[in-house]
């Protein structure tokens, strides 16, 4: 597959310079093909009937497989999940955390991470996100650190693994924007969080949580694919591994929409996309204040010169360049994936200078 | 709209007699073309923009309002979920239930409510789902009766307000089989959960939790959509109402097909889904073991007569007539709704005495 027909998969493209995979990625037309066509087959056969009960059982396990494939995990560590603040909110309650816990976590995470963080009896340690001041704030009280291995602000990549072996201290790696964005693997993690909406492309809704011993955190609220039976009063045989941690249903669109867009990613993906966010970073510097650091993933964040980041944002949003602003840092983020062109960026710049 | 033109919405009635209402409602042509038609809007023009977040907001206040008006509440005590099982986990965990505390429930209720109270602290009382049972069950350290104004197992009706207003003790009404098949307000319940794929027809992983008072229980899974401002350790602002307690996001089309689903109901909805089933349950009585009683809703469920559940299902299924099985219970399960025609009913006893 080349660049071209890369592109080509998503009609959101053709006129778009579609900066904000950080937020939701493209969908590409097998994808929305999948969606299409199993809710056409719902509406015509019924969602009903063991076989498509077995059917979608066996779609989840595929699922499960090809979050597996992705992080280099077992599938039997794959939990699927709506969003990665669900899967963060799985570990967080399973932990049990109680008065006196800390928790380290950075000043750049997203609530998603926080906000569960926050609703938890822990103490939570907020430094820099830097390894020096990670490593400086774990105690031994300290029961989890609590981080990104790419930060959503600024794309700035943290050596989240090598804090977790160094310290000993069990690591939550929020991977919203590292999974599908650059080479990410579960090894080192206790426990990774996947968006499946945004740079793998996949539909609303999505994501999976990678629990290295699924055994070791408690079930807070079980769903009905947590169980192999059960008791009149709630007791009830744990199903093997992650799967007994998954909250809910996913449709039959969305499964075989997920499971499209994770089999359409070109070998070279990774690449492409750290050589766009390389280039954004290039063209931007001269222009605005990138604070996006040279160690980075394929976000990169700018600050305006003198102009409202919501307006800079509905200002490319007019010109057909999809940015967005990130609220109460003063930041303008740009998404570079692996569908991103020359002239993307090009259309980018043109509209910041117009 | 009379009866023929409310089945010619439905594609699936067109082949099929649809009576598994109580897994998965039967998809409108309106609504699967209100998902087909987001997604495509998606995929041409991205998921992205502050427009595309407003409208997304503002479909979220279209959804609650439709819920509350569909059940008598306010819009600020409607939590849009994914599921009962989430309305139901969302509200056990935020009672934060402690050892000693008791909660009274039925032998009949679903893994979604029992799964979430068996991960609770407190000890479950299990009572034969009759009022005189559930009130002698309560003692002082109840504190909460939880379980369904219909059984998902037979059907029957409990009176749950009435229970709650007797004995004093709050109420979790599991509505999944009560709202949309027969009139059900949130009126005498603490906490009511709505199911959007069943009786409402509406697209899968949809549902609300309503709270009469949103601000009594603890938020323990706070989403994006929860606050209104947070600091860097977690601690936030909630929103108001029951917003607090969303677990997380719809997409576009899933908002909008619930939406096109709540509103393509017929004012004789009730009445007719009631006729059906009182009719279902005529025609069945003479010919198997019908256990649903009298005072019952609109699932009738009925003991096969030396044949196992599963294989009365799989050869209902054959001759395009869906029911279902009730695993561990011996168990076939008929769902009637407004659309359930008396051909429906006919070719279900066509095909059993077959």
């Amino acid at each position: 597959m080349t660049l071209e027909e890369a592109r080509a998969l998503f009609p959101v493209l053709e006129r778009i310079a579609y900066l904000n995979a950080g937020t939701f990625g493209p969908l590409a037309r097998p994808v929305a093909d999948a969606l299409v066509e199993a809710v056409e087959r719902d509406a015509e056969h019924g969602r009903s009937g063991l076989p498509y009960l077995e059917q979608t059982v066996a779609l989840r396990d595929d699922a499960r497989q090809a979050f597996a494939s992705l992080v280099d995990a077992d599938p039997a560590q794959v939990a699927l999940t709506s969003s990665t603040t669900d899967g963060c909110a799985i570990v967080i309650r399973g932990l049990g955390l109680e008065p006196g816990d800390e928790v380290v976590t950075t000043t750049d995470e997203h609530f998603g991470l926080l906000g569960p963080l926050g609703a938890s009896l822990a103490t939570v340690v907020v430094v820099e996100p830097d390894p020096d001041a990670i490593r400086a704030a774990v105690t031994s009280r300290t029961r989890l650190i609590a981080s990104s291995p790419v930060l959503w602000t600024t794309g700035a990549v943290l050596p989240l693994a090598e804090l977790g072996a160094e310290t000993g201290v069990p690591v939550l790696a929020d991977g919203a924007q590292a999974v599908g964005a650059i080479p990410t693997t579960a090894d080192g993690f206790d426990f990774l969080t996947i968006s499946g909406q945004k740079w793998l492309c996949g539909p609303d809704a999505t994501g999976a949580l990678i629990v290295r011993d699924p055994e070791r955190i408690a079930v807070t609220s079980p769903s009905y694919f947590a169980q192999t039976g059960y008791d009149p009063d709630g007791a009830y045989e744990p199903q093997a591994g992650a799967r007994r941690l998954e909250p809910g249903w996913w449709s039959q669109g969305t499964l075989r929409a997920m499971l499209a867009a994770l089999s359409l990613r070109p070998a070279w993906c990774f690449e492409r996309a750290w050589d766009a966010a390389e280039r954004c970073r290039e063209v931007l510097s001269g222009r605005v204040e990138v604070v996006t650091p040279a160690e980075r993933a394929t976000l990169v964040s700018f600050r305006p010169d003198g102009e409202k980041p919501a307006d800079v944002v509905s200002r490319l949003a007019a010109a057909d360049v999809h940015v967005r602003e990130l609220p109460g840092r003063g930041l303008v983020r740009v998404s570079c994936g692996w569908w991103t062109s020359d002239d993307d960026l090009d259309r980018l710049v043109a509209a910041l200078d117009t």
